[in-house]
Formats: structure tokens, C-alpha cells, sequence
């Protein structure tokens, strides 16, 4: 994080799959460079239910951080979303590995409409019709002449969605609940030949990551997560694109942005 | 280590100082490094009486590795050596630390001695006499003479010593127990300067470091652990060459040698 310029004081939550090394030894390590940062503020951990039990023993051996960790377990029975702000919601998503696993859904809120500046000189709008119209509301003229919302707010920006799954078996049940989001990752351990070994491990291979990325309509899909027999990642990458053309393979410090776009007026 | 090229199958001990996480936290990682790599053979750890606790919360949440980690609790009243095999001794050091901690001091056996091919033949010994030789005996010749045990070997090996002092305050008391070693890391996390704020901390500023190697009378002084507060570290080594000329500021994947060498004859 620091090599690429990450502030890691901007950090108020983290989402944990599971509790196996690769995806958590590395949060004792950030909370104590949290500290030693001088991070007074909360942090949020979100995760399966034994990570209450790793932090509580961490901290018992540790001593305590000069900031609370408050764990918030994710429930085993799906709710709507398991965190809320006024931007996003985050949603769990039950995957099947060897352990208890969650990949994390991230959807931006619909934001408010923004007004279109002509408009309000047009027809000399004030402070509550601003407010109604920015709710999607159209104007109704003194005269009875209805103003469709159209005319005066701009097209509203489409919502932004992140769809986290790793580690995973292959889980055709996924498409329905990543359905269309903008951006997956989704784990891609194996190569196609590897099927097998990817069944008996629960994880998937590249070419089911990438079917699930079609089954779903997905904009673009990141895959990683692979295993280190294979010395040429770029071969998964290669025969994920035969089925999903939209495929990346991911690196430490890269960045994907989904753009923030106004939807089709 | 990887990426300098280490070989984790050919470590068998670990020696922890202390739990700090700068110190302690890598250990997970390293553990399931090693599984992951098929390690069979048991790792030893040697460490502060808790180490126990945190390896055994460790593998009660993360399951157990599929070779067997065997904690030794270094004890808290002096002993001559805690680890001992062919060729070295390992003794604890206590140190002053904010936590219970432990320096380590590394000494290499005296090997046997080399026989000097040349007198084998002079003297036509054989086994019995060549074994008598080996271990420092003269050579008693059937006529009275006596050979002495330096015509009949190399002069001997010089054992090799490397001590490990992190973290500690300034603590004269070390001198005695590390005099002479070849090689001595001992901390240095605050510049001359902040020499209270080590105090507070308990931890030992570059000339501190160096005062020790003056006095100790080492062969080469190696110091780290520098705090991140320093921009220029060069500073540190600067201040520190000033009392000992032969100082080196570490980095990681740095390699210092202690030649093997014989005694002068």
C-alpha cells in the first residue's frame, strides 16, 4: 500500500472472505502500521464469524491498538447488505470454499439528479421546485403546462457496481446475484486442465471465472488468485478471453476504474 | 526471502526475540509458506514464554500445518546455551525491551583439527595415532621423541560468532557477554539526537550501538531497525562510524560474510 501511494488513515472498512492465510495474515500488519500512523478513528472489519475470535486473541497477545476494531460478523442467512453509507452498499455473497467464505458486492446508491442550470433561469425556479425536480419529479406550470423532469435535470449517472468472489468453487448460483455489474473479480486459480484439482480444492478454473463473467453480463472481469505451478499466467488470462474478451489479469498496484457515466438520455 | 533466493526447506530454526509485530508478525506467512512448499520436518521456534500461547490460538483458528511446529520457551534465568548440534551454540541474551526479549548469540564449535598430509607419510601413523592427533595430542615416537601436535596439523579454524542484539535500551551489561564476537547486529532505530526518545522507548540510538562495539571489541558492527522518521538513515551509520569505523547500515537480502579462517600458526 505504501509503495503505491495508499493512505491507508483513509481506510474506515475492510470485507475479509475467509480466514485463510493469503487473505488475512496481512491485517496485522496494516492495523499495527494503522497505529503507529497514529489512527485514532475506528476501523470496521467485516468477515465470517471466527474473525471476531482472531482479533480478540490478536489483541490479547498484542495489547490493544490506540484505535477500537470493531468486527461486525457477516450472517449466515442473506440479508439485502450487510453495510450501508450514503454512497454504497455492500452485500454478502455465501461462496462455497473449505472454509466459511463471503465475496463482497459493491453498488453505488442511485445519486441525486443534478439540475440543468438553464432550466432554473427558464422558468425562474425556486429553492422546493429545485428539491422536486432533483427528486425526478416533473414541474406543473401555473398555466397547467406540464415540464417533463427531463427538461430540467441532466440524464442521472448510471450506478457503479464491484463484485469481489474469491475463493471459490465454480457456483453457476453466482450469475443471478453479480448479474451485470460493472466489474468482477472473480478468482481464476486453476488453468481449464486443471479442472479437476480446481473441484477437489474448491476453487475455479480461468474459462469457468470467465463463464460466469458472460453467464452475467458483467462489464469487465479481473482474475487472479493464481496458483504459482503455472509459471506463464498470461495462458490463463489467454483461454479466459476465449470465452469473456473483456479479461484481465490482475497485479498488485494495478488500477481499474469504472467510469462515471450519465445513462443514455 | 524468495526473492532472494532462500530456501525455507533448509531452515529448522527460528530464533524470536520478542512479540512485537515488526518482529513476529512475518512468522504466519513463513509458516504457511512452508506448508504450501510441502515441508515435512518440524520447525523449531525458540522465543518469550507467550510464543507458545500465540502459536497454539494460531493453529487452533488456522488448522493445523502438516509438519509439526515445536515452540522452545527460552528460559527467563541465564543458561549457557538454549540450542546446541554439531557445529554451533545459540545462547539468549535477555535484553531491555517495553516486552520480554531476547537477543541471540550464535558460536560456532571448535572444529577438529586438519591433519597435515605431509606428517602421515613422515611419520607413517596410523589410525589410532591419527585420531590422538586430531584432538590436539603430541606424537610420542618409539625412540622418545616427542612431535609436537603443530608439525602434525593445521593450525586450527577460528570459530565464527555472530551475535543478534534488537530491540533493547542502551545496556552496558551486553559487553561482556558478546566480547570479541565477529559479527554483532545490534539496533539503532534513533539518531544521537533523540537519544531521550530511545530512552522512552527503550530502544538505542547509532552511537549507542556503537559505544557497545567499541567496547565489546567486535569485528564488524551491523545496525538497523532504523525508525522511519529518518529520511536520510546514512545519517545513522555517519554517527555511528564516528566511534566504530566499521559499521554498516543493513538492508534486506544484504549478505556480510565471516570468512572462515585459521588461526596464525
Amino acid at each position: 500500500m505504501r509503495r503505491f501511494g495508499i493512505n491507508a488513515s483513509r481506510i474506515h472498512h475492510l470485507f475479509i472472505s475467509h480466514l485463510h492465510g493469503d487473505h488475512v495474515f496481512g491485517l496485522f500488519g496494516l492495523m499495527s502500521t494503522m497505529g503507529l500512523l497514529g489512527r485514532k478513528v475506528p476501523l470496521h472489519l467485516h468477515g465470517p464469524k471466527r474473525l471476531h475470535e482472531m482479533i480478540r486473541d490478536h489483541l490479547k497477545l498484542f495489547g490493544p491498538l490506540p484505535f477500537e476494531v470493531e468486527v461486525h460478523t457477516v450472517p449466515a442467512r442473506d440479508t439485502p447488505y450487510i453495510y450501508e453509507d450514503d454512497k454504497i452498499r455492500v452485500k454478502a455473497v455465501p461462496l462455497k470454499h473449505r472454509t466459511m467464505t463471503f465475496g463482497y458486492l459493491f453498488r453505488e446508491k442511485e445519486r441525486p439528479l443534478n439540475m440543468r442550470k438553464e432550466s432554473i433561469r427558464e422558468f425562474g425556479l425556486g429553492i422546493e421546485e429545485i428539491a422536486r425536480a432533483k427528486r425526478g419529479e416533473d414541474l406543473k406550470l401555473g398555466n397547467g403546462t406540464v415540464i417533463p423532469n427531463s427538461r430540467l435535470t441532466h440524464p442521472p449517472y448510471h450506478p457503479r457496481s464491484y463484485a469481489y468472489i474469491s475463493d471459490t468453487l465454480f457456483d453457476r448460483g453466482l450469475v443471478e446475484v453479480i448479474r451485470g455489474v460493472d466489474l468482477l473479480f472473480h478468482e481464476a486459480t486453476f488453468a481449464g486442465k486443471d479442472e479437476k484439482l480446481a473441484a477437489e480444492t474448491f476453487h475455479s478454473t480461468a474459462p469457468q471465472a470467465a463463464m460466469i463473467a458472460r453467464e452475467a453480463g458483467v462489464g469487465k472481469l479481473l482474475i487472479g488468485h493464481f496458483s504459482s505451478r503455472y509459471r506463464d499466467q498470461s495462458m490463463l488470462v489467454e483461454e479466459a478471453r476465449e470465452i469473456f474478451s473483456e479479461t484481465y489479469g490482475v497485479n498488485d498496484g494495478e488500477v481499474y476504474s469504472v467510469p462515471l457515466e450519465r445513462e443514455s438520455s
